[in-house]
């Protein structure tokens, strides 16, 4: 159990690392930013910072050396990086947690592993893998990369009619996993936490919305059975404990309707906090952000009690954010604007919760 | 109205600014921190930094330039400071107010001219003086220094029997107030903010219990009745459009039970965020510390709303703070440590706040 006063290292300077920074300091918890890009947002609220590639071993030496433990906001951590932090330092999550997450086919064969339904998938290594598994899967399917797709990008939609090959190069010839499609009425997600005791703490489960492939909207609790929330947050605790994990995770599943009731599916695990728990900033007891800062530290989690009848977090994409104006006159709207010097369609550049009483 | 990413300059680097820059990165607003002590807890969570002596115009002159407005976390910025300042930025609250309430007697003065209640009271200048006011005011009375004081700091209780010359001497000589008892039964706090268009909201009014002159405990709603709570929230509407106030200003009030009801008798004003306002923290949709950034980044204020039916905030001094391996544990609660290197007696370390559903 770290000190209050002790420092958190963070991989990562991006809107995750700036509230998870923000949520330590709440607590007297310095954060200590590791990024390559100078303005990153969470550089402006941060103890301590290293500007350098992830690759510079001295950096990463020196910051080993200057922090308590090592956390990171995203899952696409060099292996490498994780791999020289973990002999400098106590890194949390532990690092095979990336190498799960980092690609899908691993993901999914693991979560599979753990007696939990994923979409219906195949690997694909060339056009000819991707005709056998087209072939098995049917259309309409989704052909994502292994690795490094995020918010919709590397991946690909195949209906009747597209050309296989075209659409295996349309992705750079990379390996992709091939999934079948999923007949789903909603996708939710589990936003939880497991501290260094084991202890497990899950929010509500919580409805996401997206459009154009990003998370526009999250609302808790999802409009699902409290048999059906109850068994996907078993679902999230198997797939901690197995990965050992400490941390907040964030686990997304499919809803699919069926007679006699509702089934789930995994869709993909990010072993970080989740664009999905923002709501947790405003509308609950312990923010996501609190809640992971505690579990690294070797802290006990905190109360996932949700605030009001209902919570939602919208995303501010691109030039959502010029609507701060309005969204700061609206009365019990919470305004977060992650601080980012450029605007970019796409981007996100902040979000707004409504706790309704 | 300031543009996202404007940086606010803040004079003091204690617990209030840290807990403002925090407010502020909320929604993207950069914090240039300005503190002659290089360890300050502030420091640790802004964008930008100062460290230098209040009188140094030259520091003064480069903060000025570098941010888009300036307001304080302590009303004792010294005057020279404020005046600087304002002739190269502009500095909200407005300063005017900072010598109205940096003296006793000026306050309460200016408190009395608008028709609002005070405890009686005498300017006290020599000893001679003293032995007047204390004749006309009788005992149990306070002598106060007409400056600096806080937390029970800089004033002592004339009781029957007490010396009165050696009373005026054991506070240095310098010039008092006497201030005539007031038999209240409780103390409760107004916690709003004033709008740069004029607008004005109140927290609900708290009620406040001091140990050893230092505030203990907070609870949200206070024990009063709803006219006695409209009246306190009107002296504060009052006080503050009186003032021209832009900012979070807190009034300390006693309630006086008589028969027929409450009577209130204004205490003390803060021009700044206030510790009987840290409940909002967890406790209300926005807090005290976005409110006062709202407003002077000339924002439209947030919503006051509660949380949960009750609200208590309890300070963390001096040693209270070693208690957080179970303040962590406890179901519910949320813990604030300030981040300060070193533990002392009657320093403010931190605060747990409650929110009851």
């Amino acid at each position: 159990m770290l000190r209050p006063g002790s420092t958190i290292g963070i991989l990562g300077g991006g809107q995750l690392a700036r509230m998870l920074a923000s949520a330590g300091a709440r607590l007297g918890l310095r954060a200590h930013v590791f990024s390559p890009a100078a303005d990153d947002p969470a550089f402006e609220v941060c103890a301590a910072r290293t500007i350098a590639p992830f690759e510079d071993e001295a950096a990463l030496a020196a910051f080993a050396a200057a922090v308590d433990v090592v956390t990171y906001e995203f899952e696409n951590v060099p292996s490498d990086t994780a791999a020289f932090l973990e002999a400098h330092s106590v890194v949390r999550p532990n690092p095979r947690v990336l190498a799960l997450t980092q690609d899908r086919f691993t993901e999914k064969n693991f979560v599979r592993g753990l007696g939990i339904e994923t979409a219906p998938f195949e690997n694909v290594e060339d056009a000819a893998m991707l005709a056998e598994a087209a072939a098995s899967l049917g259309r309409p399917s989704i052909l994502k990369t292994r690795r490094f797709g995020y918010d919709g990008k590397g991946q690909t939609l195949l209906r009747e009619g597209v050309d296989l090959a075209a659409a295996f190069q349309s992705l750079g010839g990379a390996p992709c996993v091939l999934e079948g499609f999923v007949p789903f009425s909603r996708e939710v997600s589990v936003v939880a936490a497991r501290g260094s005791d084991g202890a497990f703490r899950a929010y509500d489960v919580c409805e996401n919305v997206h459009e154009r492939h990003i998370l526009a909207l999250t609302v808790a609790p999802a409009r699902i059975s409290a048999q059906t929330a109850a068994a996907a947050v078993e679902m999230a605790r198997k797939i901690a404990e197995a990965a050992d994990y400490v941390g907040v995770i964030a686990v997304e599943l499919f809803v699919v309707e069926e007679a006699g009731g509702e089934r789930l599916v995994v869709n993909e695990i990010a072993p970080r906090v989740h664009n999905s728990g923002h709501w947790t900033l405003d509308g609950a007891v312990t923010s996501q952000f609190e809640q992971h800062m505690r579990a690294v530290a070797g802290w006990p989690l905190g109360s996932t009690r949700r605030h009001g009848v209902r919570v939602e977090m919208r995303n501010l994409i691109g030039d959502d954010a010029e609507k701060w104006p309005e969204l700061l006159a609206e009365e019990g709207a919470c305004l977060h604007l992650y601080g980012k010097k450029e605007t970019r369609a796409g981007r996100k550049m902040g979000h707004v919760t409504r706790v309704f009483p």
